[in-house]
């Protein structure tokens, strides 16, 4: 056992503070969407900072970038940690950049006392995480082989293509995608919730991420004018909606731990006076457990009959994303609930209800994250927050945990 | 009392299906937008079928259309009867052109049986009744002085403003705005509703139009991530407009006659997995008197008031349109009425829900319409649909009404 080292919370905040400059909005947040200047600009700053830190980057085909300090054995696989730079168009400063900055103070903490661990440390900036112009977490995907690179060049973007975006941008790199073995890797991130906050917690021990169930629904009924069709003679597609959206919160609030999202709602033809004749709308249901979110979706599936045959509609329901439950990897989210406990840190466990480089991380490699407060639970919001004190203390969580398994000679096997 | 006279159905309805070969559709309806060639040619085939029938035309400052047919005494005002031959951008064969060509039937029909009467009788065709690029019913508001010729003409339209739209078509006449005495106006239409055809009835007797409340509603919650926020800490303003939805329905629903409608609904951000902060929607009730219709509008600003309570939001109810009940005239109400009972046709009272050209004009003039079924009330559609029947039926209680009206040789007072 080590002793547990700090990080330096100031040094980490103003690397935060900095790093947001570039795309800074006038609001507070950032924008740097991948490909654009900002995002150019954010990897060379990251650069500067690695390699005057003595750490050694690569940029591997798509863009992702490692920087490495090494270790007593740099035979044995590295333990990663990181994020990713780039923001939604009006995101915030801690969303991704956190998680990179974070893993860059504990490399700078490390080299300040002097401190060797047996394997690597490797500090990771994904590519395209929040996918304002690709799809989301797209750089991880590709790394991990879930998205083949070529398939990946070939996404079109509103400039050209990812391909041409890297290029654009001095960041196709040369390195292999996956070319070694890796040991582990660690993510710390903003909660994105507000349940830290409420309950005055600093730390999110994170033990997977939620199932998800995604569906596009059309109800169709009969457009009609809204002065001279009487209510008894409606068949009025948005009064399905308005039954399916609350269906939807009373079958989320029923079990405990459920979400229940309508975000998306388009009724046609969108003229105050005819009765709606059909409405699109999206539904996202998640939960930690596969079971719990079967047993969400087949009571949605079923109201949705319900509601259309009451209202005299037609429905289209369409499951169009379905994702597995994470799980992270015991003994990481051992090493991060240690980390919190033995330093005195508030902490509980959490489930991470959105998702992340992590996720496709988790499904090839022993993966786990630390979650930190932001306030009121807002992200993806120019209004993004969170406290110099929280970032603190996950950093230092965060860096103790991967000191953990950076002086671990032991693989990890992933179903332990 | 004059016999009943009979139209030639035939003729009504070779005279609607050649109109609606002008912007024909590919579903079968027509999209003949006002000023555009479609608009040109329609007026130009109504000139020369008038003409034909011994009518003199003459086009208004706004592009009105009068076609006159001789009384014996022509310093009697005249009767008119008509609507418009503008149709919306995917329109049916029978909005509007159904009223112009049942008007033009009615002259042919007199002079084949060689009947004369006191009064002159003039077919009306207003300008725009549709707004498919104007204000609707502007023709027929700048004729009865709600609103100035400067004002109408300055109106923007996508190729340049109301007056140069005139002028692009020819029909920017030198009639004086209503610069004769008019002794009554009669406007047959589709009902655009379904209680005749449910009742299978073929005319209803129009006794006047619905009082309506337009309002914008916006509920401002909090915009959060679907996935990490819990159910019990979200302030989703979809969830308030779902209930708003619903109480509208139930609100409208528990008053005799009343209408409620949602027709535009419009979520902040609009992304799958983001829950709405904002959601904008328009809100139309409608009711045949204004005291049941201030008694659903009160229920429903309380209602709001309790939604965004219960559900945490903020929210913004602004009561944008409102239009005062519309009585017809009951001496032209009952001459449609005697109309109809006389010959046998199946007949009910009923208020218009829709607004016409005809609720312009019984703010000056002794005004009233004759509907007839349209098929499952679909209208402002190209599925709209009516039978020959039903159009002869209209025809001939039209027919004989504005007979009556044009032989009688007393002035009608505005509030009898």
């Amino acid at each position: 056992m080590h002793e547990n080292i700090r990080v330096n919370g100031e040094r980490l905040w103003a690397a935060l503070m900095e790093m947001a400059e570039i795309g800074a909005t006038p609001k507070g947040g950032v924008n740097r969407i991948s490909f654009t200047d900002e995002d150019r600009r954010s990897r060379d700053l990251f650069t500067s900072w690695c390699e005057s830190a003595g750490l050694t980057v690569k940029v591997d085909k798509f863009g992702n970038m490692f920087a490495r300090r090494p270790g007593r054995d740099n035979s044995l696989p590295p333990v990663m940690v990181g994020s990713h730079l780039d923001s939604q168009p009006t995101g915030g400063k801690y969303d991704g950049a956190y998680g990179v900055l974070a893993g860059l103070e504990i490399m700078r903490s490390l080299n300040d006392g002097g401190i060797e661990t047996e394997r690597p440390i490797e500090v990771v900036n994904w590519t395209n995480e929040e996918g304002a112009i690709l799809k989301p977490m797209i750089g991880s995907e590709v790394f991990t082989g879930a998205l083949s690179l070529t398939d990946a060049y070939a996404m079109a973007t509103p400039t050209g293509t990812a391909e041409s975006g890297l290029d654009d941008i001095g960041y196709k790199g040369d390195l292999g995608l996956w070319s070694y073995p890796v040991h582990s890797y660690f993510e710390a991130h903003i909660e994105q919730g507000p349940i830290l906050e409420e309950k005055n917690l600093q730390v999110g021990v994170v033990t997977g991420a939620f199932a998800q169930q995604w569906y596009t629904l059309n109800f169709t009924g009969l457009e009609a004018h809204a002065g001279p069709t009487p209510m008894a003679s409606r068949r009025d597609a948005l009064v399905g909606a308005a039954h399916a959206v609350l269906a939807i919160r009373e079958i989320a609030n029923g079990v405990e731990g459920g979400r229940g999202t309508v975000g998306c709602i388009t009724p046609y033809p969108a003229s105050p006076n005819v009765i709606p004749g059909a409405v699109d709308m999206t539904v996202d249901f998640r939960h930690e457990s596969e079971e719990e979110l079967e047993e969400m979706t087949s009571r949605f599936e079923a109201a949705v009959g319900a509601i259309a045959e009451e209202n005299r509609l037609e429905y289209d329901l369409n499951a169009n994303v379905s994702i597995a439950r994470v799980p992270f990897h015991p003994t990481l989210v051992g090493y991060v609930r240690t980390a919190a406990e033995s330093m005195g840190i508030g902490h509980m466990d959490i489930v991470s209800g959105a998702g992340h480089d992590a996720c496709h991380m988790a499904k090839v490699v022993p993966t786990t994250m630390v979650f930190i407060p932001c306030e009121n639970g807002i992200s993806h919001n120019e209004l993004e927050n969170a406290t110099p004190k929280d970032c603190e203390a996950g950093c230092n969580v965060l860096c103790n945990a991967v000191l953990a398994a950076a002086n671990s000679t032991e693989t990890l096997e992933m179903k332990p």
